[in-house]
């Protein structure tokens, strides 16, 4: 019997352990046009913290009882739809399970030919898609500019520093600790440590661009650094996720109006149809070489609570993934 | 011997009658190029309030001994440019004198037959412009939706209001008093206290486009009541131009990025060579009366500082103006 992960409590500030239990899945075979599929890599991301708390904004929140569904990939382990067969790799939404039952529409089919199937966990997949459609579509950014990437070690963080070196800006990353710095200084990104260096500081020559992942007092840095008519790619915000109650914002919103700034937010849902646009642009740097894309995999479902937590406190360099099954 | 209004301290707060000198003037005659004018009605305008402040922003300071300069009408009293004589309505960036010189390149020729020269001042001035401007080039309206004005009894704000109505948008304005609130639905316009009516109640319905003329609780109001693909025009915010030093910014940042919302500042003097487009299109309305100009005029030089500051009370409905001297 397969086990899967269900939310048991509303995470009050950081999450525990304790707001989830590992409970057995009722293992049913694939009905006409449905695929079983054995989940090997699952994917933990900050946005699942919003849907934790049972307010609804694009997406469901999750219900208390509700099993954690969410990006993974696995392998086909039994199929009634004409496009799978037993041992395909698929990228699904099955969650938090060792084993899931899904439409086969639903469901897309890996080449791991082509390219290592957690890619489609990160560099290739939603958190991928975000970071150019944050770049492309909505900062719309420029040869020759500025752009600063908060929460650059992170999954969308990293493959946008890295594309914006490519398309020719300026780049400067902040991130969390030592190590992640040196990480991002190998790929050749101005990174700093938010810790050590203050944000002024690191962005004395002024920025035209800011990818916030991260919100908060960094957004703040981001309108006094910005430069005339420059923008701020609304992404995220992972500092504020785990907040009890409504946190004041920046103290310097009247810098929107003097200095002309965009401020647009952005989710990834609504850009589905780039990804083929997304792909043909960034696959071949993948594969050349050109993004790193860097992991850290966490080992045993038992672990998925743990991993996911460690989204908060930057446990993670590059994308955060849970193995809860060998490949083959 | 003609007067004119110095800065001669920095406000602390509210604009003080103390923060400004009345001296004369040295009244010389124009060289070869310049006109000499007389103010007949002067302008305050709420952005005056930031130049006062000795920080730099789109606009120079004013600094200490400085005449406020800013938007007049008046008429010529000596020309030594070709296209303008004695006698003519001009518009001039003269500010707070009751006569000046200036290059005749900087004025422009108002023809009092077309429309009563203090709209140059007002909806067919820099306030309608940067009305039409937030609108169609900044949030780019559409026919059906639903926008929110704050300060809709103002200078911009009225002109925004109207407009918007004219281009089939449900129009909401808030404004500081019954009196304000009642001229509104006058003009057609759905209107509310925001000292009587909480902002949430009156917006319930939610909307899709929020004006701010405001900026601080009403943008956090604002952020709450925006539909998915919002958008904030960030004009000004006069609730805020009187602090020392900063205040927190509102709570729910975080709704730009899972609504989408567009958040985009402007300043009105980036735009000016869109000023014929929007004359072909607002000038009809204004002279069909489609567009009500109401004005608050202050009698008398002297008062010009009390009149400033009545703009941070909501002494005005309307344009605030200030006649320094007869029409003929």
């Amino acid at each position: 019997m397969s086990r899967q992960v269900v939310l048991v409590a509303r995470p009050e500030g950081s999450p525990r352990e304790t707001d989830f239990e590992l409970r057995d899945a009722d293992d049913r075979e694939p009905d006409d046009g449905e695929v079983a599929v054995r989940n090997v890599l699952v994917s933990v991301d900050p946005y699942m913290r919003s849907r934790m708390t049972g307010v609804r904004t694009y997406v469901p929140p999750y219900e208390i009882g509700d099993v954690v569904d969410g990006a993974a990939v696995g392998r086909v382990v039994a199929s009634r739809h004409e496009r799978f067969a037993e041992g395909d790799w698929v990228h699904s939404r099955l969650g938090w399970r060792e084993r899931g039952v899904a439409a086969g529409d639903e469901l897309r089919k890996l080449d791991p030919e082509l390219a290592p199937p957690s890619t489609a966990l990160g560099v290739l997949g939603m958190p991928g898609l975000t970071a150019w459609i944050g770049l492309v579509d909505v900062g719309r950014v420029k040869d020759g500019e500025t752009l600063w990437v908060s929460g650059a070690a992170g999954a969308v963080g990293s493959v946008a520093a890295q594309l914006a070196k490519l398309k020719g800006l300026r780049v400067i990353g902040s991130t969390g600790s030592p190590e992640k710095v040196e990480w991002l200084q190998s790929l050749g990104i101005e990174a700093f440590d938010y810790n050590r260096t203050p944000a002024k500081e690191a962005l004395a020559d002024g920025i035209d661009v800011y990818f916030d992942n991260v919100g908060g007092t960094q957004l703040e840095s981001a309108l006094f650094a910005l430069r005339p008519f420059g923008r701020v790619i609304a992404c995220g915000a992972i500092s504020r996720y785990n907040d009890e109650g409504p946190v004041p914002g920046p103290r310097n919103l009247g810098l929107i109006v003097t200095k002309r700034l965009r401020v647009e937010g952005f989710i990834v849902l609504d850009h589905t149809d780039r990804f083929r646009a997304f792909i043909e642009e960034v696959g071949p740097w993948v594969r050349d070489g050109k993004i790193v894309c860097r992991e850290t995999i966490v080992e045993g479902f038992d672990n998925l609570p743990r991993a996911f937590a460690g989204l908060f406190s930057g446990d993670n360099i590059g994308k955060m993934l849970v193995r809860v099954g060998p490949d083959d």
